[in-house]
């Protein structure tokens, strides 16, 4: 059962291997996330993940982890704060918002901040869970 | 040069195997989106791919084709109205509804429609393109 204020956090890091597969399944080839010379000319001065790469942890926390199976996602908003590199730490931190119990729906802030504690994402997101949210 | 109003339209669709691969590479194995018994007994009926593997066909557009090389993704959102099915046809759909010229920026309406017409994906983003929004 969710309730409101509580948190919960999840630890990951990409490969750039992922990067490459994320950018095959997806199509999303944009040479920023796979060209290192490309890369390098750009703002971010070395190849960067896929912002939706970085989004689907939340995905995956909330369809496998917090509150897990049974979950609906149904709304999701993501502000892209900063890059996000492979071989780095990052951390998603979730936190419940606001019930409403009579739909079993829950609004959670999703933020994914990197190891000197900057975010490199923000948003809010609402799913539904019969089991976990009522 | 984007122009407010300017429209773009990109069909697509998906295999079960870039399901189950996109499953594999972000972690999101949620079984609603690969089991075919357990999803049988969901809402869903059947299997349904991952709304994030649907959010990322607006990233492909953006970092490739609309505007394309050199875009950055500062903001999007996301509105899951309904489930996206495999070797099912849709339709993203871009619409320029602002232009902020000293900032490089462009907020641009996202929809993916099914081909009843009814829209599965609702939201808008915030893109940056130096040469491409001025």
């Amino acid at each position: 059962m969710l309730e409101i204020g509580q948190k919960y956090a999840h630890s990951f890091s990409y490969t750039q291997e992922q990067v490459d597969e994320f950018a095959r399944v997806t199509g999303d080839n944009n040479p920023v996330h796979l060209d290192e010379e490309f890369a390098s000319k750009s703002i971010f001065k070395r190849r960067i993940a896929h912002g939706m790469l970085g989004a689907s942890i939340l995905s995956k926390v909330f369809g496998t982890l917090f509150p897990g199976n049974g979950t609906i996602y149904l709304n999701q908003t993501l502000n892209f704060l900063r890059p996000m590199y492979v071989e780095e730490v990052y951390e998603a931190v979730f936190e419940v918002k606001e019930l409403i119990s009579d739909k079993n729906r829950a609004i959670i802030s999703t933020t994914i901040t990197n190891s000197e504690g900057k975010s490199v994402l923000s948003g809010e997101a609402t799913i539904m869970n019969i089991e976990a949210i009522h």
